[in-house]
Parts: structure tokens; sequence; C-alpha cells
């Protein structure tokens, strides 16, 4: 695991949200529209049909105030006579959910405008950039599934611990089915609520079961950072704690207490990046639990991984991994045990069911991320 | 409703969570510790044994950082060589839940040290004194029930709507048990997140059950602010909007997607401020909906309520009213059609049953509803 390591570390580090630097000068089309992520009644931050993103800062006595979403320099606001401060991004931001911040006069502050999400270990401003295909996690008029929060003991950690699972429509409706079970992680600094807040993974499921593409099951995501992860110790760091709570605690509580199918074929697990990681160190070692594997920014799994994994082709019934396009190439190439795309046409050659999925135009960052959930969720528990 | 209108305002105005003023010089105990509403991590804001807060604020650059903690002028907090603002509160808070926010060089910020929490139309920042009585709604080793996010569709606004149901650890158990439902409302401000972020509803619940104290029921907790309520005109404004979501569509709803008892004998409406006002205007325009009524910090219920609202004395089982005592006397006499507790006298005297509870050393704060909610739980569907 060590070998990709400073790859995916310098990949979680290139703060890969802006586009490529424009070298023509582009005009602004003043179309801006308050971001959809706003607090309620809040006009800023607004964004544009091309992808930039305007923020608006009353601070009348303040000295500097800069926007941080993640790039280098960050977008520095400019005092306006009135005591505001307004400023534009120099780029477009690609498509879907950002996290950012400000900093005012050397302090670090969230935009007063914007509904915050847990990353980074802190709860940050989101701002969101419309996506040409956000129609997938829209809130439409179709049933929808519950998102149930559930506080469950854990010996282990010495605490009650909290979930969410996401309970599909009919669930309520048909009190003798039981379902096959996702269990979704999150990333690094991030926490249980971002599948479902950044994510949008219930509306996700809502959708495709609406339309009949995919028949329920249910997703538990719950806080994988159950021992404290130091950014850039994620490829060493000892999963044993959480591995411990997930596969001790967590599922035999889930199995008791919602009507899962309660095996090995029935259980898949799924994480973005760091969740990723965890994802194939857990799955791998406990492949009478888990027959559907996702790694979504997080690693790959290679012919060598299957080699040393034993009975890894009977029991592994999916194999999903996927990257935003930004991602990919550059450092990239050779690194989580080789180029993922060649890794999973191997997998595919020696007849293990492994897919292999790029999102257009998108980096580290969660429309990556729900896009891979969706495309994913196409393919799971059809055998 | 208008006659209580000015004093009501000025409640809800008082900024009220200061002790009265200390005359004498206290020592400031040095036994402070991080408040348990801190984001991960955080070592600041704190609290000492004596309740007051202590806060740190990073912002080297800045001209001035001041805590504004409802009350009038705020906390100065006072910066060191190290371009760090530290300050502590002139006075002790009242033991229980405070909404604050910073103002930095001109401008409104959260504390990044701390958690959010809906109020006042905005997600402010969230501080907690270690109230003495905090175990009723401590997070202890019991059966925890769940908190079920649900999406309902409003054909009266267009949209889905959202809605928490509080469900006791035995609702999945016991498949065939029917449950009464209290429907509790938020203030004005807040959202249908507050009852359990800042109220610990659910914990409140699974205590109670736990100790056998009352027989478990749902909870159902939504957003009540359908249509804008300028904050100064709550007595005045429409409830139409609202009263048409709860009661013709989300008590459907319920009824049809929960295992509720749906008559009226075992629905029960309640809210604490703007939400008392609203369940009193609600509950006694349908009482062949409501059979249990709970006003905290939200007006009272008079012998003229009464007189004027056809079978009232047939129909209601429990008026419960609630006041924090640092809300009563002075401005209060009088106010809300009445002394409250001699109203309540003057409702079991006409053969109510009709219970009065003053939250002693709390103001118009969230430990007032806390214990008002665990006070009416112990007296909701006795019969």
């Amino acid at each position: 695991m060590k070998r990709w390591l400073p790859v995916l570390l310098s990949l979680l580090s290139l703060g890969t949200i802006l586009c490529l630097a424009q070298t023509d000068q582009v005009t602004i089309k003043e179309d801006f529209q308050p971001s959809s992520l706003n607090q309620p009644g809040q006009d800023y931050p607004q964004v544009n049909s091309q992808g930039y993103a305007r923020f608006r800062i009353v601070a009348p006595q303040a000295q500097s105030v800069t926007v941080n979403l993640g790039g280098p320099g960050g977008t520095p606001l400019k005092k306006s006579g009135d005591g505001v401060w307004i400023g534009t991004t120099a780029v477009p931001l690609d498509e879907g959910f950002h996290y950012y911040h400000l900093s005012v006069d050397g302090g670090t502050f969230n935009d007063p405008g914007a509904l915050n999400f847990y990353g980074s270990i802190r709860w940050e401003s989101g701002i969101e950039i419309p996506a040409h295909d956000r129609e997938f996690y829209a809130l439409k008029d179709v049933p929808h599934g519950r998102v149930q929060q559930i506080l469950f003991p854990s010996k282990s950690t010495g605490i009650c611990r909290r979930a969410f699972v996401y309970t599909p429509p009919d669930y309520e409706k048909n009190l003798t089915r039981r379902y096959p079970v996702l269990y979704l992680q999150h990333g690094w600094g991030e926490d249980e609520t971002a599948w479902s807040n950044q994510g949008h993974a219930n509306l996700i499921m809502d959708n495709l079961i609406a339309e009949g593409k995919i028949s329920p099951f249910l997703i538990v995501m719950t806080y994988g950072m159950t021992n404290e992860v130091k950014f850039g110790t994620i490829g060493t760091y000892d999963v044993t704690p959480f591995e411990t709570v997930l596969v001790n605690e967590l599922i035999p509580y889930i199995d008791a207490n919602f009507r899962t199918l309660a095996d090995q074929p029935h259980r898949a697990m799924a994480g973005l990046s760091m969740g990723g990681v965890q994802t194939k160190a857990i799955t791998l070692k406990h492949l009478d639990k888990f027959s559907h594997i996702g790694l979504f920014s997080g690693g790959t799994i290679s012919p060598e991984d299957v080699s040393k994994t034993l009975d890894f082709a009977k029991k592994v019934k999916l194999v999903f991994v996927s990257y935003g396009s930004r991602e990919l190439g550059g450092k990239m190439a050779g690194a989580f045990g080789g180029d993922p795309k060649a890794n999973a046409e191997a997998l595919r050659r020696a007849g293990i069911n492994s897919a292999f999925y790029v999102s257009p135009n998108t980096a580290h960052e969660f429309l990556s991320w729900r896009r891979s959930l969706r495309e994913m969720a196409l393919l799971l528990f059809k055998e």
C-alpha cells in the first residue's frame, strides 16, 4: 500500500477544484444567481452560467477578505465604499459541490451567506455550481425514502456512535421484505453527514428507484475516523479500530434492527478517498462479509491484490473503481497499484465482474462521488 | 391576541440570557473546560464551573472582535501579542444552551470553534453551560430511538417539505403496535432541526422511556415558517399556510406512513415561543384533531379562551403551559390573557386537566424548553 501513498497524498492536496488556467480573456456573463446551498434568504454567494462564483461579505472595518476554495492563493475580495467586500473567482469552478472558507484579517471564518458542510475536520462553507446532469440528484416529486439517524452501542470505543441509514420508499410499506445493504464511507475530515448533505445519496437512490433502474437497498453511513487519522497518514494509519466498529458492532446492529438480507451476497462496501482506502483494507480481510466493493477516488484493486486474497474471484461479485477525470493522468499513472482502468480490464479478463468509471470534468470532489454512487448503484446486487 | 403582543415582543427581544448584573466583585475560577458543543478537536469556547464563558478567536489583523450572546453590548475580546483575541463574559450565563455570533471588524461571523445551530434565521454558533439537571437529556447507555428525516409532499406550497420523526426504541421491534403522536414546533427563526439539535428531544424521550416513566409516543417536527414571519409580527401574522401544511398534508402523511394511533385522543401539539402561538391558534381551531396542547414560553390558555371554544372542556385532555422563571414577573404580569399560573388554576377548578410549569433560573432559551418537553411528556396521553 505504501507504494502509491505519496501519489494519494499529492492527489488529496492538489486543491484541484479550479479548471485549467485560462489564457484568453473571457467575458464574465452577468447572469449570477444565488447558490442553491445558501442559507435561507441569502443572496450571496452567487454563481453564473459559466461557473464563476461571486462572493459578498460585509465587514466594514476589515483590512482584507479572501475566499479560499482549496486552490492556491484564493480569491481576494475588494472593498467597496459601503464596507462591503465583493469578488469573483478568476476562473470558473468545476460543476458540483465545493468546500470553502474565508480569511478575514488573518482569521478563518465561514461565509455567513452559505450553509455549512463538514469537511477538513471543520464545518466549512459550501457552494454548488449547477451541473448539466444535476437531475439525477435533484429533489423530485417521487416517493422518498428516509434518512434515519441511529445511535448504536460500541463497546470497543466505549460510547454510543451515530450512523445514518437510508431506507427506500417501500421499506415502510412492505413489512416482510428484506433488503441488501451498502456500507458507504466518507473521506478524510468528513463525517457521517457527508453522503446525505454533500452527496445527496438519498435523492440519488429515490430517483433511481422511481425510474425503475435499480432494486431498492439500504445505505448505512457512519463515522470512519474512529482513531486519529492525521492528514498525510491515510495510507499507513491503523484501520483496525474502525474495522472493529464496522464489522463487529455496526453490521450486527444493523442486521438486528433493520430488515436486511444479512448475508455476504447482499452486503456491499464503498467509500470515497480515505473511505475507499478503508473499504479496500476491510473488505479484502472480510470477504466472508462483503461481496461488492467500491472505491471512489480512493485506490484500485489490481490483479496482484486479487492473487494475494484467498477466494477473491469466487467471493467478489463486483469491483467498482472510479475517479474524477481531472485526477487521472500525470502523477496518477502507475499509482494505486497500477492504472485503474487497466486493472479493471485485467480483472474482467480474469472473469471478475469489474467496472471502471471516470466522472467527466471533475476532480477530487463530490460531483465525482455523486456520479460514482449512481453508477455503482446500477451494478449492485445483480447476482 | 393583540392584547399581549407588545409583551411577547418585548419578551422575545430581552436577550435574557445573562444573569442579573452582579455588583460585587467575583473571583472567576480558572477551571474552564471546552464547551460540549465545540467542533471536534476545538479547545474554545470554554466554560467554567460558575457559568462564565471564555472565547478565543484567531484574527491577527482584525481591529475588533466582539462576542454577541444576545445581551446588550456583547463581550469584547482583547488581542494578545500573537494576534489571538481572548475574552470572558462579564457575568455567568444561565445553565443550558445559548446562541451567539461574532462581530469581526463590523461583520457577523460564527465562531470557528463551535458547532452551528439554526436560530434567528441563520446558522448561529452554540455554547452549552452544563446544567445541574443535565442528566435528563444526556446520551446514555440505554436503548435509543431514531430521528427519521422524511420528505413529504405538500400541494399547498408546491414543494416537498422536510420533517423529522422521533420513533421510540421499540418501534422497530413490535411491528403491530401503534403509537400516539406529538407535533412539536420550534420558535421564530429556527427550523425543524431545532428540537433534535438544540433540544435533545430524542434523548429526553429515550431516557424517560428507559426509566419507565412514560409510554412511548412519536414526535413529529417540521418547519413552521411556511410563509414569511417578520420578527415583531408573530401575534398578527397569518398562520393559515402553516396550518394547511400541518393539518391537511403532514398529519395525513404521518398517519399513512407511520404506525400511529390516528385519532384525536392520541394526537398532541406543542411549541416553543412562536411555536406556542401557532399551537394555540391551530389546536383551538381543530379540537377534532388534537386533545393535548402545550405552550412553552409562547402564551397561555385562559378561561376566556375556553369559553370561546366549542366543547373545549369535553375535547381537551391536557393544557400544559410553561415559562422560564426569568420570563415571569414584571412585564409578564397580566400578559398572554392573564397570569398563566392563575389561568392554569382556574382551568383546573373548571375541571380541565391543566398544568403550569416554571423552569428554574432560565429565560427565553432552550433549557426552559428541554425541561418543558420532559414535564409535558410525563403528562401526555394518560387518558
